[in-house]
């Protein structure tokens, strides 16, 4: 060992030991016959000091031409501070060196190792062993460290079993694109990296396992959005002989415990459950972020037939109301609009209605509408005095996506979107499948293994686009971070399914085969869940990216910039692939 | 809810309560007026009993259809057997079924679900997720994870943090090779799948995180041979401000839990290291078998001179001493001069010598060396009456080999290498390179980032083939479970390692440039270790095969028979990536 202690444990309680320690030079204060040396391990800080005149030449001498970042180990003796630092937990003492040994010099780092750096990103990302020493990096993955552990603890204690499910699997053209592995031993085949274990659990589902989880690596080949990993975990589960209040329960139950040994918050409530269509008409969408209220109202037939053109050939008119502190200004007004007019939420315009604390209130369309008329517009929205009435119209689908975008806004705006609250709650019944509006296509929402509502069974050959599923997300302050369903586990209606959803019975046996054979062979009810663990780590550490929860992240091109990845090969390794690059576009 | 219980858990203490349960049927006894079925889920196996006579009918006739590995749902009384079975955890009880719903029916399975099963190994890898129901799989896969679990909590509580690695990394060309994933985003571009997170583990250690370990699959392109897996488990670790005494201390803890908690086996005392060389001389491998001694003992010199040209012309003669229950026959000892005389161990032939219980020494030699002669091989070996002592000779390093082989095979033939015995061990001080006889060409024995010795360094410029690395390997009956080594962490000593390795700088560079260029900014001095965890469990589990300790394995040519993998892309997918596939030998 080349310590005795690590940085961040000595206390007043060791004055006099004579001690060893190793670590980082946060910084150096050379005030020439003194130095003082802050020195930092991942579990602290810790003060050095040497005076000329007590320390023996040689050290001094070398302490002199220590530089931030160098590695050094120090021997010396614990001893009372003169000026305590309340704010560090070795606060109190510092070591009055005796000898130093540089371990491992450093050249001046490209950014400072602070909480807040000034390196930029892609600086940041080439040299990221460096932005790791951060301490903000640092919180993050032992936060995430510690969550995994919990989570593996606490599902372990259920009789959940961890499996590992392969890597090189099959690639299956259904949903988002597969990364793919050539094989050498088989020429011209290839592997794929999967992008969930969805049918290997619903395997061990099949194989009696009972209750299986895995937190595991997904990839999927999207072509890059903002805060989207080619690679992610996922905290992977599922369970057999339940219902779908068995699942939510049981990983309620997770996220509480998680809550309260992570966070110290305990939730003695159930988590409030709401369904798809409630959330898409009182939110916009379906991952409502309920840290504050505000809810959409639809005031469509209130606002008819007053020759007001705009709300009057609206498929759908729907209000805010939002309890302002001082009444919004017509610049702050103007900035909305042209928020809501910008192309991604693509509003025409933004209709307002102030509520004075006089008790006027005042439109921006007061021609048409009288003063009972906005009255009756408050009494909709249940606002008081004070508030500000704000409100959208167009098609149904725009509208409410739009007053969702201009609901999170007026949160950030108001301050209602707090880091440290937390508002998780479930959103139930999605339906079973998306339709696409042209062609009429049918898309599963979660996937095709997706179990339909018993109740709604009927429906699957006379309206298959309302048919709801026993599907759920879990949602963590606007963000999803978990999913599930119900699945189905009685061929026939799988085989449905799939036809349902275009697939003809031979592609349907090269992709999904090995399942529809397994369920043959006495298959149990299943379900499961799967928490997206980069964002609820994300979220817990109060970080705005996931990039900043993972040791290695790739940057938005999907390139890791520390590696230089992905790279090209060399042809002899292309050979032995049996490949061959082709441009895309012809080029002679 | 689809159960009260599982088919594991009621006893005579849950006599007539009503219980409703879920399984699969293992088997059925229909006796007319009187059916017996046992019904099983992972947890146990349950026997539910119907009376015609006091069963409603219909219930009755359904449970008639019911055949083996159905998965049914019954509803009925616990009461007390009249014959009790003392075998099984419920055999107090059984259930008088009330009521059955068939949740799923069952065809025949191609093969029995039993512990020994009557099925092939391909047909159960085809159907694996049937092969997974059989006891011994799911005790299997229920140690694995609890193992994992183990060595998770361990290496928690001893401030080891769990950092997930990358998958998507850069192909380097040292070592095995690489599995690689060609990135459509960047045309003509490959990730690849990591070999083990060796750099990235190193890295972390640079960035200050003092103790990582992770439980994480790793890839090989490998030439299948037995017992080889593309992708496997490496329980990954590194510490730093640590020696090599250091590493051992924590890893030999680790194990020793692992031992006791899973095996109830304590070992108090430190576990036996064993330099390489000694290892080599004495067992004539580096991963020595000690639930047996037989020793080998170099008899060269007190074998030469006797004119048997054979020992005459030999660098080296070793021999074995075995103590053997009864003499050993001459067709015995005939079928072991065939075993050393096998290609792949490729010895001459074999001479013996037998010890008899009336203290006469017979060898096959008997005319070139007096018993005088014989009487000093057999205190050379420490034999006594009754023993049989074997005799290899030829070049040093063949002749070890062949020893090493023959005494695991008489190891086997005298029953010393029991399953439920465990002999664990360090080899310590591994060459740091090994040198191809040919062409003197250099390769790592690890890797090429282990360190030499303190001791030898100043050996690297003059005979870099002697130099002993800080490397070590812990073994356990035989297998190598794992191995690692002190890291170089002087940027100059790794250059020179490179160097000497034959890469050029511009090599070096590419490869390992952010290695290299994060020691320039303070790395600390670091070691580690990997337990192959596949391995690991399969030698707990009494298993033959690592594949008998994964839930989804490839057969030996690296294909998954169950889901057809590797297989071929759809065009448009390789035209997405901007890949043609190319014959290996031109075909026109």
């Amino acid at each position: 060992m080349y310590r005795t202690h690590t940085c961040g444990e000595l206390r007043l309680s060791d004055k006099n030991k004579t001690v060893t320690l190793g670590g980082w030079v946060q910084r150096t204060r050379d005030k020439g016959k003194l130095i003082w040396i802050d020195l930092r391990d991942r579990y602290g800080m810790t003060q050095l000091v040497a005076e000329e005149s007590v320390t023996d030449t040689e050290t001094f001498a070398a302490l002199k031409k220590i530089g931030r970042e160098f590695v050094v180990q120090i021997q010396g003796e614990v001893i009372e501070r003169e000026a305590k630092n309340a704010n560090m937990a070795t606060g109190d003492i510092e070591i009055k060196v005796q000898s130093v040994k540089i371990l491992s010099e450093s050249e001046l780092p490209p950014f400072t190792i602070e909480e807040d750096s000034d390196g930029g990103e892609e600086l940041r990302m080439k040299y990221r062993y460096l932005d790791l020493r951060r301490p903000n990096l640092q919180r993050n993955l032992i936060l995430r460290h510690k969550m995994a552990q919990l989570v593996r603890n606490y599902l372990s204690d259920k009789g959940f079993l961890e499996v590992e499910t392969p890597f090189l699997i099959k690639s299956t053209p259904e949903g988002a694109r597969d990364f793919v592995v050539p094989s050498r031993m088989h020429e011209g085949k290839f592997y794929a990296l999967p992008q969930s274990p969805q049918m290997f659990k619903q395997l061990l589902m099949v194989a009696g396992y009972d209750r299986y989880f895995q937190i595991t690596k997904c990839f999927r080949d999207e072509d890059f959005r903002a805060d989207r990993q080619p690679e992610f975990t996922q905290i992977d589960c599922e369970m057999a002989f339940v219902e779908q209040d068995d699942i939510l329960n049981m990983f309620e139950g997770l996220t509480k415990h998680i809550f309260k040994t992570v966070k110290g918050i305990e939730f003695t409530e159930p988590f409030q459950r709401i369904t798809y269509d409630e959330s898409m008409e009182r939110y916009g969408n379906d991952r409502p972020d309920l840290r504050f209220g505000m809810p959409i109202t639809e005031i469509t037939q209130l606002v008819k037939g007053k020759d007001f053109k705009v709300f009057d050939e609206a498929e759908y008119v729907g209000a805010l109301c939002a309890e302002t502190p001082v009444e919004y200004t017509r610049k702050q007004l103007d900035a909305l609009t042209d928020f809501v007019k910008r192309p991604q939420i693509g509003s025409k315009g933004l209709v307002y209605a102030k509520y004075g604390t006089d008790g006027v209130i005042k439109s921006s369309v007061d021609k048409f509408y009288s003063p009972e008329d906005l009255k009756r517009w408050a009494e909709a929205v249940s606002a008081k005095p004070g508030d500000l009435i704000l409100i959208l119209s167009g098609t149904k689908k725009q509208t409410l996506s739009a007053l969702s975008e201009l609901r999170l806004e007026m949160g950030n705006q108001l301050g209602l979107r707090d880091k440290n609250k937390f508002a998780p709650l479930w959103v139930v019944d999605f339906p079973l499948f998306e339709q696409d509006a042209e062609t009429g296509k049918l898309y599963a929402m979660h996937h095709p293994f997706t179990s339909p509502k018993k109740s709604e069974l009927h429906l699957l050959d006379t309206n298959p686009a309302a048919v709801k599923a026993d599907a759920y997300d879990i949602v963590l302050n606007g963000s999803e971070i978990g999913g599930g369903s119900v699945r189905i586990f009685d061929r026939n209606i799988q085989e449905k399914m799939f036809s349902l959803l275009g697939f003809t019975k031979e592609e349907a046996e090269i992709q999904f085969g090995f399942l529809m054979n397994a369920f043959k062979f006495g298959a149990p009810p299943h379900a499961g869940l799967a928490f997206g663990f980069d964002r609820w780590v994300t979220i817990f550490s109060g970080s705005d990216s996931i990039r900043d929860v993972m040791a290695f992240p790739k940057n938005n091109a999907g390139k890791d910039i520390m590696l230089d990845a992905p790279a090209e090969l060399h042809n002899d390794q292309l050979a032995e692939l049996s490949l061959a690059i082709s441009a895309k576009s012809p080029k002679k």
